[in-house]
């Protein structure tokens, strides 16, 4: 055939883009509700009071890990949509995605179904992800009603990733814990007047703050090379310096501007070195960074490093992080989801792991 | 802690929502360019002369079938980006998934690149959701320039979700061959001026008209009890139905609107049934009805009931089918991906294959 070799027209800007990889919301998408379920570990940590669901054992009443796994995330959509008031049928999209092959928690947890599905995957970062597509749909009104969800279930984590915990396969120091847990986020543009009846009142009153989403840097995938899969926390730094030095960079805020600098899950010696790295590119964000494999477990809950799974984060933010802020005990966070985005068999094709980072700025 | 049990706030609506499912974006992002890439028996096929490079082998130079797969997703992106006029730094968000786990070969094409990436996953309908979410984007200003790009890879995918090659498994007459090929779409909203050139003119002065993206209809999870993993094209069906028949009942469109409704990928059998459950729906579109995974290849290839794969629905669309309306040969196209939902070990566990179907208007 004859290919046509004319120029390519010049296309229009786009106004709420800031820089490379940053962008901003006009109409401020709000948290609308939130819910987290977690696995018996999980509701034993130190968040355990913040989870809506604590699970009795790990397999939820199913067959088998993975469908339990599903039926966390279907309860964790289910719970917030409640929360918000909104029928399944009312949903214009569910923004979902988790660690297992072909995302299949997520699209056997709304099988039959009234909700429409776009399946995301960033690995340890899919909750940030779908904040990020949801409050696009919101902003190009094409959608009123999100949620946003993710999940991850030790058991089935391992024996996809690594080995099966039956095996007993010893873990180093640097291994995190892949997290039983789903969270789910619904997002829409609250109605003006009764926004301004909640950012007046504040926790005084028991109405809760709206948080709501601002910006949003989308990360770039980094590869350094590393190709530990039970040092994943290390991997994904990097990406989480390349995500956060643009956000700053491209927002022109400095770390100060925000209460909390939430990473997830980078766990404890990923942390460290996000910390010191930031620390040396003059960004200090030591005083107020956390990180949600860091706060999902006691430190003698023989997680090694800490947590990670999509599970980890997601449930992190919808439970203890958007309850806080809904509560008024911080106002501003910066939240930046982190994933590696490997599978075993590329690792044994002697391929390194990549990693990426996606931020989204809360304010409420 | 304490919950609050406050009234969630009502949301405001949403303007570009028709019905539960259908959406329609004002600024009807143009399709800027688009690339296809295709293996030896793709460029063997009918549509050979349609694709802008052709594979020697299915290795293209690389140790493994994973990383050539890799490799073509990242050249496609490439030549859609090149003849888009657009460096890589210029591009805001890449929307990008593959049938590998955990979508490597996304992952993996864009390492070290200055490219945002948004990671997908709707099997063989992933470059319909991810025009559906670059589409979004540009609406809502967050990006001008989007590309959205989808792969699959013959022998990765085999031995993947069936066996290896090697093994010489014998594959049903409903089986579908997974195609290596991989499709990559520039979207962005051209300046008026130059559109007003381009829509003008037409074929006949070899300037391109510039297919827009005008609606689309996000799929929900259908979950009919097939288990059959070689029989996909059956399983997909009864989501291109639900998909299609809300198509048509909330634009208010019937299939006579459209000069092609497209498919990807029914392959023979279920193309069939597709047609005769739109016919009994009162939808006749026998007449205007193709599908990529029978497009793609001749009777004589052997690939049974015909193609599959995330790259056949991409390449297709991104080659043939984009090219032709670029050249004025149609002007209106109802693309509707479709994709199954399934692992291979969920298929061990008893579980069925969920399906989805994700169908985008794009009218010249």
């Amino acid at each position: 055939m004859s290919t046509a070799t004319v120029q390519a027209p010049p296309v229009v800007a786009a106004p709420r883009r800031l820089g490379h990889q940053t962008v901003h919301w006009d109409c401020a998408p709000a948290v609308i509700a939130s819910a987290s379920i977690g696995g018996p570990m999980e509701g034993a940590g130190p968040l355990g009071a913040y989870f809506d669901t604590i699970l009795e054992d790990n397999r939820y009443g199913e067959r088998c890990f993975e469908q339990a796994e599903s039926k966390i995330l279907r309860d964790a959509v289910r719970s917030a949509a409640g929360q918000a008031g909104w029928q399944l049928a009312e949903i214009d999209a569910l923004l979902a995605g988790d660690l297992l092959n072909q995302i299949v928690s997520s699209n056997y947890a709304v099988a039959n179904t009234p909700l429409p599905l776009l399946g995301l995957f960033s690995a340890c970062a899919t909750i940030a992800e779908g904040l990020i597509v949801g409050s696009s749909l919101l902003e190009a009104g094409v959608a009123a009603r999100v949620v946003a969800a993710a999940s991850s279930h030790h058991e089935a984590a391992e024996r996809q990733y690594r080995y099966p915990v039956e095996f007993g396969a010893q873990r180093p120091a640097t291994a995190q814990w892949t997290a039983t847990a789903a969270g789910a986020i619904a997002l829409g543009v609250p109605d003006p007047a009764a926004t301004a009846a909640s950012q007046t009142s504040g926790a005084a009153t028991g109405v809760p703050r709206l948080p709501r989403l601002t910006y949003a840097t989308i990360g770039k995938v980094v590869d350094m090379g590393i190709k530990d899969p039970y040092d994943m926390g290390t991997a994904e730094v990097p990406a989480a310096w390349d995500t956060a030095t643009v956000h700053f960079q491209e927002t022109g805020r400095d770390p100060a501007y925000y209460d909390l600098i939430v990473t997830g899950d980078l766990a404890r010696i990923g942390s460290e070195i996000f910390r010191e790295g930031m620390r040396r590119r003059g960004l200090d964000v030591s005083s107020r960074h956390v990180d949600c494999g860091v706060l999902l477990y006691r430190a003698e809950q023989d997680v090694h490093a800490g947590g990670s799974g999509a599970g980890c984060a997601a449930s992190v933010l919808a439970g203890y992080l958007l309850k806080e802020m809904r509560a008024g005990r911080f106002r501003r966070m910066l939240f930046i989801g982190t994933g590696s985005l490997h599978n075993p068999i590329a690792l044994q094709q002697g391929q390194n792991i990549p990693t990426i980072a996606h931020a989204v700025a809360m304010e409420a």
